[in-house]
């Protein structure tokens, strides 16, 4: 096998059978179902559970951050889409468009990393396809995965559940995947020890399911914790309360956003939980999150408030202020 | 919304969620399955079936070309997977990578162009992604299509059914879509009217399910009908007689692979099916494809046979010519 990738290696050819048999699948190893055909069979899908699909996309820039890479992100950011419907992830397709000239050593130790990811969340990697794309028409390696999980068909949840007074929750620190990606990138000449919270959330999400005042989740990404308040209040119509001094954020996290004029509230997460929960279960699932293996803080941040009009944040000054919805992008390919 | 694509169409914020409401939803029409949530859930499979899944990457150059684009592809690639593996084709995910500055009229065709293929296929798109790459980045826009199908639980289709003796048919002239896409590069001076003949072949696949003698069915994209072939001897160990004459190739891809020096062999299809069947089913099998609507020049085109230790080509001057694996691709970026 050559040590960089070559548009041959995307033809369908002998070349391209070399890098799928001599990188890829070894690289993947057990995670990789083998078919040999053009499809392959789902198995194991219990009758009693509802089938979920999710995609996910990613471009992150640089490829390799401290606490993660795009190969483990691939796993993480798709099934956590799936963890936060209420599905367990099953069954992973796998998209690579990578550079010309890319270097296969590079490329194994992401693939290493998604592997282990899909090891650790008991996922298989289904199907998967690769294209070459030529050099200055990419950027070393895009991924796409497509995810599909299993649900329990009498677990509801969705916007439509939410209540006026119900709890808000995050599961852990915010912004650390946004700021650690940014470090990687050292454009600002900065340099920290802030590791991405990049993780499957399949801990959090299943420690709630069986809440009979769980009304909904989602796992605060692009844009951040301020995007899923603003999805909550466009998609319910009610506004809420939310305590800054109730938001995780790190030392590290807060310092480089005061630096550099971000707000930790729209930074990409990417291990972490936003879960809307009956105010009278909210001490209930909080104790939950405090009992996982690993528990970073998880916080009961701010109450929905069908009163208010907008996601009002009260400051740690005393003060309010609204959380608009996301407009110009402060950090671009942090996933 | 804008004329053209910026990083903010991509940030998760409020310009993303305009281009997802102001282009790509309603481009897409009833055949985007609407969620709101992370994940969405796959409906109406009946227990009696397999459920298949495959996955596939776009990059084709130039992104339209007679005959199709690179959503009609996205749509034709991945089902005709699904189809040749004996599924119906029921779901797609789709994930686009989006250049920043790209044209939003162009997206559109390209987005109207895909719903129209899922539309004929009777597919549904379940859930999707979109990311924005910097100017430079990308190639316009990069799409891949994950397929989800339902498959008879009788139906059984593999290599290693195939028997001394079958025959190899296929289903319609070779090379088509190659030969669109590269002369709608003009990278040779060369014009022509050569379409694509990217297309469902689930109307082909369907026609063969029932016959007790059906052993594999494969679509010849990239690397060709060659390709395929060298599948099988790879795959099930036998070689194969195949006769040049009993190839379909139109007379215009057969004149501009005689000016270029490439083989049609070799050349990517879009439309067509490979199929192996037993012997005396070959006339019935051929049969039915002949009485599909659009029916082209289908063709029983050789035998398998084990004493070969390669395909071999009949040329229509008597002589025989052996037909490797792929080496260096002759075309690349043709899906």
């Amino acid at each position: 096998m050559a040590e960089y990738i070559s548009l041959a290696h995307g033809n369908g050819g002998r070349f391209m059978r070399e890098l799928i048999e001599s990188v890829i699948a070894p690289a993947l190893g057990d995670v990789l179902l083998e078919s040999g055909h053009d499809a392959t069979q789902l198995q194991n899908i219990a009758t009693d559970q509802q089938l979920m699909i999710t995609s996910d996309g990613f471009t992150v820039k640089p490829l390799e951050f401290p606490g993660g890479d795009i190969g483990s992100l691939a796993v993480h950011g798709c099934i956590n889409d799936l963890a936060v419907c209420g599905a367990t992830p099953l069954y992973l397709s796998l998209n690579l468009f990578i550079e010309e000239g890319f270097d296969v050593e590079t490329l194994q130790r992401i693939l290493h990393s998604l592997r282990d990811a899909a090891l650790d969340a008991q996922v298989r990697i289904a199907c998967g396809d690769t294209k070459v794309v030529p050099r200055g028409e990419g950027s070393g390696v895009y991924i796409a995965t497509t995810g599909i999980g299993s649900k329990p068909a009498n677990l509801q949840l969705g916007f439509e559940l939410i209540e006026d007074g119900d709890a808000i929750l995050v599961s852990g620190p915010v912004g650390d995947h946004g700021i650690a990606v940014m470090l990687a990138r050292e454009q600002f000449g900065l340099r920290g020890d802030v590791r991405s919270d990049a993780a499957s959330v399949l801990p959090y999400t299943r420690a709630l399911h069986d809440l009979s005042g769980l009304r909904f989740m989602r796992d605060p990404t692009r844009g951040g914790l301020a995007t899923v308040l603003n999805e909550i209040l466009h998609a319910r119509g009610y506004g809420m309360l939310v305590h800054a001094e109730k938001i995780p954020v790190r030392d590290p996290v807060r310092m480089v956003c005061e630096m550099l004029g971000y707000d930790p509230m729209y930074l990409a997460c990417e291990g972490r939980v936003v879960a809307v929960v009956a105010a009278d279960q909210a001490e209930t699932a909080l104790a939950r999150w405090q009992a996982l293996s690993g528990a970073q803080q998880p916080s009961v941040i701010g109450h929905i408030n069908k009163s208010l009009q907008h996601v009002v944040l009260q400051t740690e000054l005393g003060g309010q202020r609204m959380l608009e919805e996301l407009e110009d992008d402060p950090l671009p390919r942090i996933c």
